[in-house]
């Protein structure tokens, strides 16, 4: 490629990139967006065969468009192998590629309907404060597993012993551990959850023991979760608020290097 | 308009605004607001005719009352154009007003009912710490507004999916996606949500996944919500505690200053 | 009174105060009164005659010994007049007083058991953490109350509201504005909100948009309650923090004000 | 013990300290744990008895594999008498001994089987991030205790009124004043609490003040509590991380000793 055709080309990429980065092409985008979405819901109705055709035509525009979007954004890219570094990118392609594959198939239907209700999702990735948002809850996960490993072990203990105790008692809720896990779940959320445990009082009248102590045990780990979570994050913002606030300030130390000098200079003065 | 017109002129209008400010004026207007709530919450019970006809004549005082006190408040506006700019102003304004018109016809009766319902809501006009609560509730909206996005393609995401395996077995909470939409609020505030599981399960047995999964993800970003709001809040607060502290206090910028000032009369003493 | 009485009054005064923060004194308050609890609990069952009588008199003896406390405690205290100026003394004089009553009669009866119920209360105003707990609930009251009224507001608009619109469907949770505000109390709740729900959507389909407002506005106005009051405790205790962590600490101020006294002496010198 | 083998010895012992802390080991002593919470999962389905008998096979290898692993844990402690001051440590122990008692008695089947179960709490002992977090549950109990009585004696009172005043309209929900308390941590809970509500409405109409009252209450406590906490531990945060931020800086205290020394430094120099 001589210096001229490289001259063009970078002209020509830089278009895209500009067009890339044009608010009406995002809006656009947006607009498609949301318009695909709802024609995943409009398809949930009994729609007569004739809107339903042109439904079929709107989906293959839908995906011609984002085709278009995604090798725009893919031309405007200045380094063509970051583009598939963000997760976004990569995510984006591989939702509008899958929608390629036809669907005529009554076995795939679902998955490819199920695929057209995910471009929904692509709204995540275009609006950069849900991105931002997404990216907050991410990394509020790694505090969040173990807790969630806590209450596991929790829940995963009384199953055992529910299990043991209530299987005789009903059969659906308590049967098996997995069950027991369920129907634990149902009693952390309180839905209908006396109704579970008069039906066990009936047996064994000290049964409450077991759904109150649950119940104190799950509140107390997961305020606790609550609790420190909010506190992380705040140090965290604490912290980065101070350094950006003092960053360019002078330090205590500056002063007494300044005095110091200053008693040297008077020092010196005196002999 | 003569000046000593225009100092009489000036003179009513200070009337006004004394009267405005008065607080036998300010807590009788509450007490008007508070009586005409309790007109509007008493036309709820059965009353007898002769009551009820009453009941007209008062409501015919209070809207009479309540344009004699607007009238007073924009006499006493000094500059009348800025009335109107307080959206409160409008709010109460557009209130009373409507109230003149009759609601004799059967068909606006309804209007008219709600209008006067309405006025209690001139409580939170005329209380300030209301209006200021009110004011806090509107600045967050903002944040709130992307979670709310955040959360409204969650619930969209799976009432979608939810209508594509879920409308054969239960049509009136599955049947289009609108309903499945107000399905997966029910299961989000946990109200009777096991009947709902409990019968997809029958079908299918591992639609707890589908379940347990939105309620694990919409707890998630509510809490997230709550956390953010409640950091962005305090930071806030941080800031303006800490620039009032600080607004007169010197820093140690002056100190450096003037150690260096200090240092250059030495310098010239010692030449 | 002549000196040496005054004196051997007041040690014999001194002798009722050290009576009074002795700790068995103490503990043996705390246990009567657990002991009067759990014998209030005890006549919820049914009990033989034989035990109920010596249930009476343990309710003498228990009443002696709440009247021998608080005369120990009014002869303990340095200036008598004070004694009824702390609410807490004032609450547990009447609750003895008012013990002392006798309640044979039938229709008093139920009042004569409240008081005994009302004893376990004085567990709060004898173990200082719970009196400081009860005190920082009371503080937060005041900041409470004007996001009650809103919220009562809310829930009176909705209630007006919902009365006009529902009562003809069901009577009993709409029939009029006091019905209809404890049902929406109870849609807050989330109560078997969608019941209510599901019954005026059969007559009004798009009602759901009422009870996702009203639940909308108070989640939020709720929360919004939450964080305003983590805000404030936290902003005062920072403060309060502070004040005690930088008193006796040098200000700037201090700093200039001897760098300028450092200036005045070299110049000084210079002349 | 001679000088050469204490030596041997302690090399001896410095081999179980490092297997101790190895890595494979540990995940290992993980994969075991996760492996036999799975067998007692397993146990709670129906199975043939082959898979049984293998099962208990697994038990006892399980049990082993923990005996060695405490072993070893024992073995690599550097003083011995430290081992069982280590709270965990007598907790791993007692699991793994108590679990060597053999259990075909039926009497105490259930008691062996309890035992195998809380076996899946070694997994708290193991991963030091899960110790971190049931400490910081632990520090948190004592501040929570305080709440925790305030709210027993607000169910206590609400119970001995309620059983009172309900006891005849519904003996299985108000019979006594342990059934009460039941039926008002159920109204705290929200679970179908309106039901309770308007069965005593119907012979009480004036009941909701009751409910009302009580949700209030508690709540409000509830709140407090969680405020409590909230600002304490982040109270707590903010006096650490200031002492650790500024342990090394230099104060104003140390700029104005300078500053005298500088003082009298240029005052000698007048002289």
């Amino acid at each position: 490629m001589n210096p001229s055709q490289q001259r063009a080309f970078l002209s020509f990429q830089d278009h895209f990139e500009q067009l890339r980065h044009n608010r009406l092409f995002e809006w656009s985008v947006v607009a498609v967006i949301i318009f695909s979405a709802l024609l995943a819901g409009a398809k949930t109705y009994d729609i007569p065969v004739s809107v339903s055709r042109t439904m079929v035509w709107l989906d293959y525009a839908i995906t011609l468009f984002f085709l278009i979007e995604i090798s725009i954004r893919f031309l405007g890219e200045r380094r063509k192998r970051d583009f598939l570094k963000s997760g976004w990118n990569v995510f984006d392609t591989l939702i509008v590629i899958a929608s390629l594959v036809p669907i005529e198939d009554s076995e795939l239907a679902f998955v490819g309907r199920l695929l057209r209700i995910f471009r929904v999702l692509r709204m995540v990735s275009i609006i950069p404060e849900l991105r931002h948002l997404l990216n907050s809850l991410l990394k509020a996960l790694p505090q969040l597993s173990y807790v969630a490993l806590m209450m596991f072990i929790i829940v995963y203990i009384f199953a055992a012993v529910g299990t043991s105790l209530f299987a005789d008692i009903n059969e659906t809720l308590w049967g098996d551990i997995a069950v027991a896990m369920l129907t634990l779940f149902r009693v952390m959320t309180f839905e209908d959850w006396t109704d579970v445990m008069y039906e066990t009082m009936a047996v064994y009248p000290l049964s409450w023991v077991f759904y109150l102590l649950f119940i104190f045990l799950n509140t107390f780990a997961f305020l606790n979760m609550l609790i420190g979570i909010v506190v992380n994050v705040m140090e965290q913002e604490r912290q980065e608020a101070q350094q950006q606030l003092h960053k360019n300030d002078p330090t205590l130390h500056d002063v007494l290097h300044e005095l110091q000098a200053l008693k040297e200079l008077v020092r010196q003065q005196t002999k």
